[in-house]
């Protein structure tokens, strides 16, 4: 049985509140101790947690059985770590990229007094993860491990962004500046590392899996699915139904350097690309028609579903061929990818 | 004999190929990565490196001896990561104060095309410090304290952050606000520790010296310390020769939550307290004039001298009573004081 959100969420106050003893062992001033129980709970709630919920979900599939209710503590804890990171990304994304809500609701940032306080609530999320790894996790072997872990992933997320800034700036469109090989290094680094490798990596450690192979197993199908994920989302922006997506696309304003935008550049002909030049990443509803047009004329819609089902093929054959003598399971694939496929929203 | 700072500089460009070479695993494109290369240099070179060369200094005086070549090598390289800590620091700090110089030159992000990528590029200087500790002291039995030590100075420092963001903020004066309890977390968390225990205690860990009352007896001299520093600071301020100092105070007009202001509300009648109300953290320099008036009329210089000579006499005692069966020298403290006791800059 998948965790429900209820469930997973029913842990975090009691991480908050060991957040909040730890910084109170410093005799952390009042005013600062209440901003920080605001700022952890204002950022880190309110997501979809699938992310954190994945983590428990595998470790099940991995043990082949219910947790126990302590497993499922620490399990949480996992997973309530990466919705740190993600967290500490998002207050951070939101002041970079100048967004105005987040979660339906405004950006921590531009809530009442904030500001670029943001910037030092950001790294207080971050720094939440090692106060929690230190408090549950000293004692297991795989602790170093861990800590590893999230320093590497947290760098390979920050070369994601990186990337993707100097890629994509919103005010200067260069579309000579995107390729499809940048657009595969952006959306691995930036999104598919810790939203989709680490949760793995966590349980795989977590259950007492984590072999150099069954890491590397995890890595090879993992690293593709979440670059699948980030193109059916860069789809979805343009060709979903606003009502069943539940927002309105804005990349092509934005001046994203999305999966569109570079099929697009790869297929389009002369006069097309003149049309890509004058009209992308202007904050200009009749450019934009013009280039959802264009889109359509180009028939991307048709180029994504190849590109689907191709990468769901190879994907479901590399997880038919997954090597399982060493505890991986291709249940924990199946379960990633029966939640993306064809997902509308 | 202690150590240059040419000597200790030089170390610096083989830790950014360090740092670039493991970008480029990740096959970080080019422009990315020449980004990162000028963010790195420009954003931790050109400081006096008193926080670095302090981890040499103290282990050569730890074991009484000069170091290997080898040994110096390694010394600098924890040296230099709390210079990448404090780029990361610095660069968001200079975002959250809005200021505008540092080091001579522009803020990082007020260098051109940078903005707001600069939160980005702080993130990646404070990854860089684990991607060095896990190159160069992945073998080491105590790789593990190190990075619990980085992790808990880096959390200390952003609750000082907080603290100082919350009680001063540049807009909005609001004396009752301050108090000499609340200085004193800000200026022990935001700055003794990074900047005084830090560098000791990895010295400490390096030479092998880190015995639990080894850590304890360094950390109760060096935060008080780190606070006698930062009052000599908020003092050299508002009374320094700006020609000696090097640069014109502005804590009054800033609306710092300085030990002068801080005194000041704490021994001011009532009058002096309007001047203070109606005077301080204005964008006015006749009201700076007024307040340096009242400083003067308060004789807070007196003040600060009576505490210098009884904070310094406090800790003179301290380093006298050491106890040195451990491995540690008073010598190394001695050197510490040395540096800052009565300095003029």
């Amino acid at each position: 049985m998948p965790v429900s959100r209820q469930e997973f969420e029913a842990v975090f106050p009691k991480l908050v509140d060991d957040l909040k003893e730890h910084a109170a062992k410093y005799k952390l001033p009042y005013q600062a101790m209440q901003w920080f129980d605001k700022s952890v709970n204002y950022n880190t709630l309110g997501g979809k947690y699938n992310r954190g919920i994945s983590v428990i979900d595998s470790a099940q599939i991995l043990l082949d059985r219910k947790l126990s209710e302590d497993e499922f503590f620490k399990a949480s804890i996992l997973g309530w770590m990466i919705e740190l990171l993600q967290a500490f990304f998002l207050v951070s994304d939101d002041i970079m990229d100048s967004s105005k809500t987040r979660r339906g609701q405004p950006c921590w940032y531009l809530a009442p007094q904030v500001g670029m306080i943001a910037i030092n609530d950001a790294f207080m999320l971050e720094s939440g993860i090692y106060t929690l790894l230190k408090k549950y996790f000293r004692q297991e072997k795989y602790y170093v491990d861990l800590l590893e872990l999230f320093h590497e992933v947290t760098f390979q997320t920050e070369l994601g962004q990186l990337c993707d800034l100097l890629t994509a700036p919103e005010d200067h469109v260069d579309l000579d500046n995107f390729s499809m090989e940048k657009y595969t290094f952006i959306v691995i680094y930036k999104t598919a590392y810790y939203s989709f490798y680490l949760p793995v990596a966590l349980s795989l450690y977590f259950t007492g899996h984590a072999s150099e192979k069954n890491l590397k197993a995890a890595h090879d199908i993992l690293i593709p699915m979440g670059e699948y994920f980030q193109v059916q989302d860069d789809y979805l922006d343009n060709f979903a139904d606003p009502s069943v997506l539940g927002k309105i696309g804005t990349d092509i304003q934005d001046n994203k350097c999305s999966w569109l935008v570079n099929q697009a550049l790869k297929k389009c002909n002369k006069e097309q690309r003149q049309v890509l030049e004058a009209n992308y990443g202007r904050k200009d509803q009749a450019c934009e028609v013009r280039i959802k047009k264009l889109f359509d004329d180009l028939e991307l819609q048709k180029d994504y579903q190849q590109y689907e089902e191709k990468v769901v093929g190879q994907l479901r054959e590399r997880i038919a061929n997954l090597n399982e003598s060493e505890g991986l399971k291709k249940g924990v694939f199946e379960e990633f990818l029966r939640k993306i496929y064809k997902r509308s929203k």
